[in-house]
Parts: C-alpha cells; sequence; structure tokens
C-alpha cells in the first residue's frame, strides 16, 4: 500500500464514517473512529460521558434546571486534545488503518505515509441521509446537518488554525453523491495503494 | 460516458489546465481554454488584445506613464461575462468536452450531465511548477501563484457569488502532486464514464 494511514473528515450525512469504515474493511486494515473513545478512557481516567460530550466539539453540554446549556471548558478540552494527539500518533505507528475525524490530518500532518480524504454531498443528499440515521423529520435533520457541521468546524479550527471546509490539507475531496458509497470506497482504496 | 462534461477549476501552478487537456485527449472530446477567447472574438467584436485583459480577471489593467494601472471596467466585464455564458452554453450543448476555468461549473451548473472537478496542489510544487512555465526565481513564482490565484478567486466570487476555493460546488478535489499528472487523468477520465 501506499499511503499507510488514510484520514477521512466528513460534513454530517455524507456517508464519510461508513466510507471509511468499508475502505478499512477493503484493504484490511484497522479502523479507528468512536472507538477512539474508549481507548482515551483507559487512557484519561475521564468518564466515557465526560468523553462523549467533549467528543469532536469544543462546547461541553451540562444539563440545567432549565434544560441544556452549553458551556466551554478550555482545560478539558486541552487535556483531552494532548491525550487524543499521543493516541492517534501511537495508532498510526502501530500500522495501516483508517481513521475517522478526531483532527486526525492535523495530528499525523508530518508523516509521509497519510493520505487525507474529506468526504461530503449536496445537502439534500445529506439530510435524506441524516433522517434515516436519526429518525427525525426533515426540517430536524436539516438543523442538525447545520449543528454539527459546526460543531467540527468550530473545533477544528480551534486546534488547528486551519479552516475545517477549506480544502489545501486534503489529497482528495470527494462528493460521495457522485458515485454513491460503494465505488467512492473502491475508488479511495485503489488511490491509496497508487500513491 | 457518465458525464459528458467536464469542467476543470484549478489553482495556478497545479497542472489542472494539463490534466484537462489530457482527460480530453484520453475521452477523445473536445477541449476548451483559452482558445474560448478566440471564440469569444468572433461572437463580440471586441479585440483579443481586449479580451486577454479581461479574460478570468475583474481588473483591467492599462498602460500609463507610471508603468501599470489597475482599473476596474464593470461594462466590458459584465458584457464579456454575457457572451461567455451563452457561448458556454453552446460548447456544452454541441457534445462531450472539457472546459477549463471561465466560470463553467457555474455556468453550466443546471445540467445534469457535469462533473465538477478543482485541480490544487502544495504551495511548493506550484512553485517548482511556474518556475519552469514563466522562468522566473522562486520568489517571483511564489508572488505570481498569489496573485493570478487572487486575480481569479474575485473574477469567480463576482459573477457567481459563490467561494472559488470552497469545495461545496466541486464533485471532486484533487491534489494532482498525490498521484502525478498522469494518473490523476486516468482518474478523473474514469470517473467520469462511472459517474
Amino acid at each position: 500500500m501506499g499511503k499507510q494511514i488514510i484520514t477521512i473528515s466528513r460534513t454530517y450525512g455524507s456517508g464519510g464514517r461508513e466510507i471509511g469504515r468499508l475502505v478499512a474493511q477493503k484493504l484490511q486494515v484497522d479502523f479507528y473512529d468512536k472507538n477512539i473513545l474508549s481507548l482515551l478512557v483507559e487512557k484519561t481516567g475521564i468518564s466515557e460521558e465526560g468523553l462523549k460530550n467533549a467528543d469532536e466539539r469544543l462546547i461541553k453540554r451540562s444539563p440545567s434546571p432549565y434544560g441544556f446549556t452549553e458551556e466551554t471548558d478550555y482545560g478539558t478540552n486541552h487535556y483531552l486534545y494532548e491525550a487524543q494527539v499521543r493516541l492517534i500518533g501511537e495508532l498510526a505507528q502501530k500500522g495501516p488503518c483508517v481513521i475517522v475525524g478526531r483532527l486526525a490530518d492535523w495530528i499525523l500532518r508530518n508523516r509521509e505515509d497519510v493520505l487525507n480524504v474529506f468526504i461530503t454531498a449536496p445537502g439534500e443528499a445529506r439530510i435524506q441521509r441524516i433522517m434515516g440515521y436519526e429518525d427525525v423529520d426533515e426540517e430536524t435533520a436539516r438543523e442538525l446537518m447545520i449543528q454539527v457541521d459546526r460543531r467540527r468546524k468550530s473545533y477544528y479550527d480551534y486546534f488547528t488554525h486551519q479552516q475545517w471546509e477549506r480544502m489545501e490539507n486534503r489529497d482528495l475531496v470527494i462528493n460521495s453523491s457522485l458515485l454513491g458509497i460503494e465505488e467512492t470506497v473502491g475508488m479511495i482504496s485503489e488511490i491509496a495503494k497508487r500513491a
């Protein structure tokens, strides 16, 4: 394989996580996405619930008598970020893998064997997919799409000082609606081998 | 062929024009880039020199006793833009083709058979290529890269009300350094057939 590590960034509802999982399956390499959280639980001792609140977001949601309020918790954020940097560095060192999200493209920027892919799709296709994931109506799906992307962007931009939605640091940006999930998986796998 | 029309947008020095030319050759379809200017000369009666000054830029450069000054000429710009919209619509109607730049992705946005590709590459690779094109030193190449991209962006953003460097309206964004020119050409041709 030409590129040992594939990082997948993705807009919400684009199918990027699924594509990453299938690429790992096809290339028979390790796959990391939310399971990075369990690994961080072991490393940091922070509860899984606490980690979920800080996963790919800057803002921690806390219950209050008035529903949920959002408050920033920079200390925890930075502590987790540092733990994640070490962990992702170790995972990449362990062997070929696919990593979805978690700033992996940025964390591994000094390695030569990394293919950075960004998956997106037109808004309408993403809304349809979110309606399926979350069993919500169209309006809610649209709102979720906007909010999740905004959260991912602010998390990414904060730690990387780059802009999440810009293409400069990506090797490949693909609209998953173009070829569909299966052929997109084939294409990424092929490129990773040849690059 | 799945997609009949391929539009190529590109950062300066990315090899995008060359890639477009080779894709057209490989797929045996028409190729349009600067030759659109000669076609516009026939249509508009504006001199080729006048068109060159307005090609993919908003600002027209005029000689002055103090060297070159830059002045906007909105009338000519809009007149040319309208002529270009008609011309590119007609070219797309004529048959399968590859069109480099000239807002073709935007102009043809309502067609279903268009593949919108954006080619870029890391700054260092682009500077090396520009030094070759223009026979200039590294510093000049870097300055040219910044200026040409800025000019393309302001032209694109002005007429499309979109942002040239963002990936939302592209189907595929490729770093040409990843696979090199030849394999990138193969990949785009393959995707156009399958999509």
